[in-house]
């Protein structure tokens, strides 16, 4: 890695663009701070009677935000939870590791027989450093706003750290932390929170170097992504990894068999238990937070399966596929769930559960493979949750608009809760090109309905591997799906968030539009590039580039309605 | 205008891309041809029984794609319709006007007293050529397998004209088709039809040229827009409109009170109805299809929409609400409304009802103001409808996805099933420079509820004009909208689609992925571009350029199952 993270990362002088600047806010039971974006806005804007000078924004760029931070991609980030030292007395150095080649620290994993998870804390009745820092996180600083709910017939509380306590208890919310990965800022998925996106990176057979990849992650961060995927599959899968986790504020998930799948040479009936459980734990020292497992994938499924349109599309699916039908052999990931358990619950690692027989087009949608497949999900949850494992269950797929609704049913009634984890749904097969947008309609819908995590989709999808501008499509645009789910829920943060951006929009405050916007950057280069005179700088003129002076609504409303 | 049609059109050999060609197919009642692109896919596939080799396509390129056609943009498009002689005996020549300076032709209106309007002709039982050509064009050529109907519960019925004929009657449906735009292929706009899209295009007095407006025009309809509304407000109102009828083959819509302030030199109070109502003359003997009236805002609504936290953000409706102040008089497009409605049957003009009021912003969105409105615009699709004019009503806007449906709802309710024409809705503020996406998850939601026709957005919503790269993207994310809309409808060709796409996908086929997308120019071009040698030529190899040879989960799908 030749880059620093100066020239990968800050190539405007200010981060966030002018106007706004980190901040941390201070926990009161533990030692967290949690960084967030102060939006500094031109004007006071007045809200339901409430003054708005400044506007905190939820923030996971971390510490590449913080101009103050020293950062090296080299060694990676400040190892921040290992200062809350909150679980020291349950872990130790795990004996045949060795230390991370990038900055020395030793891996570290539960004592025997103790777990070490955020849900076994939860359940003892323990409030973490993690559920501290999500609560904080969560309200923005908006408590007192929060408390006035100001959307009809939606009450909304604030989030305080027992909520969280509580909700990761039952399983309604996880918290994706590994004790080995103490640069994570933490975060909690569950439909009780802010809705999160995911964003998918990684190298293939076919192209792409870690340097890429790394960038690729720092960007996704910047962009808004909550968590990110590591699907690598070609060379240097675990060199790869090192260099995200390291460098990587937010949860870090991978699909283990396919670096399983790489030491067999790409032969999946070659896979073994051990070889697999070999490559769990080696991915459970770097400090993977969560795994995607498709142990609900059973042979019995599969006659269903071979009747589809396009079959078994989830890419640890058809690996499983072949490997049970090879050895006529019920799945391993699912004979030796219990072993993979307590494998997760001593790095506390959540399982992301896999729906290996998500549906890849609209004629499969809905269908028996699918919902054969999701009951067996839900039994897999309630005994990872006997481990105190955090579990997510992963969901479609292809899957028309008007089936959304059942899918995200059944998921609630079968799998107890457990946060719904989706790609997508893309409501349509025909939109190569364009699945980014395809994918954020189905979003939306099933999010603004209880799904916790929209795992995104790029403008590459079903063509090819995405680069950093299609990262930065998929992670917009899965943020503004997420984000009208939260307003569909009645959230009174996302809905001030909106309503400042409207009263900035009315008073012509330009500036503020550009930052309370998803992407500040493109805003503000879109309307440069609109204005008369291609203007860097903005002056707040009472009409905007669409429709000129004459022609302008909002003034002319203004003038109508004596408003302002 | 210096460029010639094939300049401006048609850059690549093929206009569709290979493997597609222009194909007729002949009425039976009337002397129609109309045109579709029939798709000659690789192989055979079977689709539940069914063997399809070819696909042929809802088309709105028109004589573009014909390879046979003359086209000269200077003269205009063939006027297919004046060839029908379907209406001569009530039609006269327009005493007052001049011929059209691009063609000759002169303009012609209604005989006196009688009514020539869609509308009319399907109250008498007349089927019209129009009627004819619709239901031949909304079937596809796929009568048989429409009516097997595959989707579990969803029974569908081919379109028949006399099926047009009845919803057009009933006020359900309309076909915009000015009796002096005989360039344009007819089509129809209801909820038991497939959803159609406008895309709007037009100068301000910030930029953009005549011919700049005409080739994004022209690409739109090669895109897949089914209409276009030209909302010039600049320089050149007339001219600009009259070149973009002469060459468009899809319905033209504008917003004529845009025309009149220019007339005024942009002082709202000083418009007059007898300077309106020129206008709108002068528009109808050019051949607009449908008018933008926004008759529906009166002086009550105007307190609660100065309590909004955006007021008006209809242009029209801020320049009426002007009007209306400073003359403390209704708005005269209320109180003239009859005359309007005579004009408007004169020339078979469809009112496309302005909505005003819509919210713009998610705190303005179902308020008291927007509703009073809609409520307005019923009472007057009544009036209209005793005039026989042809009727859509003009809906939101900014609304969050848990509104949206109380909006259909309502827009049924109040406005007696008349056709839903809808500017998103947005689904949150906050979208800037991805308003496009913002726009089309709200419009399929929308859509899918019974919505008849979306309104594009561009990603340069709120920021500037679209130049026409923002309209391909505004185009193809809002026919990918208003298909996955069709798809949750249950509608068999949408659903057809899907499945050989996804056939297609499963068989490694390629170039009919490519064909069968939105948009197969940009298909083309990214899979080339991601192929490990950058190869122009795909060979339909066993796996795709996201994962390579040994994670491709079709393979191994195929593998594990057997299939195919």
């Amino acid at each position: 890695m030749s880059k620093t993270a100066d020239s990968l990362f800050c190539p405007e002088k200010h981060f966030y663009g002018p106007d706004s600047e980190k901040i941390y806010i201070e926990g009161s039971m533990h030692p967290v701070k949690v960084g967030m974006r102060k939006i500094k806005l031109s004007q006071t804007y007045n809200i339901q009677g409430e003054e708005f000078s400044f506007f905190p924004l939820y923030d996971t760029s971390g510490p590449y935000s913080d101009p103050s931070a020293e950062l090296d991609l080299d060694r990676g980030l400040p190892r921040m939870r290992d200062s809350w030292h909150c679980n020291q007395n349950d872990v130790e150095e795990s004996p045949a590791s060795i230390p991370c080649p990038m900055n020395g620290r030793k891996p570290v994993r539960a004592k025997q027989g103790q777990p070490v998870t955020q849900m076994h804390y939860a359940r003892k009745g323990i409030i973490t450093p993690e559920m501290e820092y999500v609560a904080i996180r969560e309200n923005q600083q908006l408590e007192a706003w929060i408390e006035r709910s100001p959307i009809k017939g939606k009450p909304f509380k604030p989030v305080t750290p027992d909520f969280v306590r509580e909700e990761v208890a039952k399983g309604r919310a996880i918290i994706p932390a590994n004790i080995n990965h103490p640069e994570l800022e933490p975060m909690v998925i569950g439909k009780n929170f802010r809705v999160k996106i995911n964003a998918n990176i990684g190298n293939s057979a076919l192209g792409s170097s870690i340097s890429e990849e790394v960038e690729k992650a720092v960007w996704a961060c910047r962009w808004g992504a909550d968590t990110v995927m590591d699907l690598s599959t070609g060379e240097n899968i675990h060199t790869t990894r090192e260099w995200i986790l390291r460098n990587s504020p937010v949860p870090v998930g991978t699909v283990p068999i396919y670096q399983a799948l790489e030491k067999v040479g790409g032969i999946a009936e070659e896979m073994t238990w051990e070889m697999y459980r070999d490559t769990l734990i080696e991915q459970a020292e770097q400090g993977v937070d969560y795994f995607t497992i498709h142990s609900g994938i059973l042979m019995d499924f599969l006659p269903a399966a071979a009747k589809r349109t396009t079959g078994i599309v989830s890419r640890g699916g058809s690996i499983i596929a072949k490997w049970c039908r090879a050895h006529n052999h019920e799945n391993f990931l699912y004979t030796h769930f219990d072993e993979i358990c307590e494998i997760l619950r001593a790095y506390d690692i959540a399982i992301s559960i896999g729906d290996a027989l998500r549906p890849g087009s609209i004629a499969d949608a809905n269908d028996e493979a699918q919902f054969s497949e999701l009951k067996t999900l839900g039994e897999l949850t309630l005994k990872a949750w006997k481990y105190d494992v955090q579990v997510m269950i992963e969901g479609p797929g292809h899957v028309p608009m008007n089936l959304i609704e059942e899918n995200m049913q059944k998921q609630l009634e079968y799998c107890h809760e457990a946060p719904f984890y989706t790609l997508g749904p893309l409501v349509t097969d025909i939109g190569a090109g364009y699945d980014h947008v395809n994918s954020a309609i189905g979003g939306t819908l099933l999010a603004s309905m209880g799904c916790a995590m929209l795992c995104y989709v790029t403008p590459k999808e079903h063509l090819g591997l995405p680069k950093k501008d299609d990262v930065r499509e998929g992670v917009i645009v899965h943020k503004l799906a997420a984000h009208a789910a939260d307003l569909a829920k009645g959230n009174p943060v996302a809905w001030l968030h909106d309503n400042l951006m409207s009263s900035a929009r009315y008073a012509f405050s330009w500036n503020d539009q550009f930052n309370l916007s998803l992407d500040p950057a493109r805003t503000r280069q879109v309307h440069a590039e609109n204005s008369p005179d291609n203007a860097d700088t903005v002056t707040d003129d009472n009409f905007c580039t669409m429709c000129g002076p004459d022609f302008c609504s909002m003034k002319k409303s203004q003038e109508a309605t004596g408003k302002p």
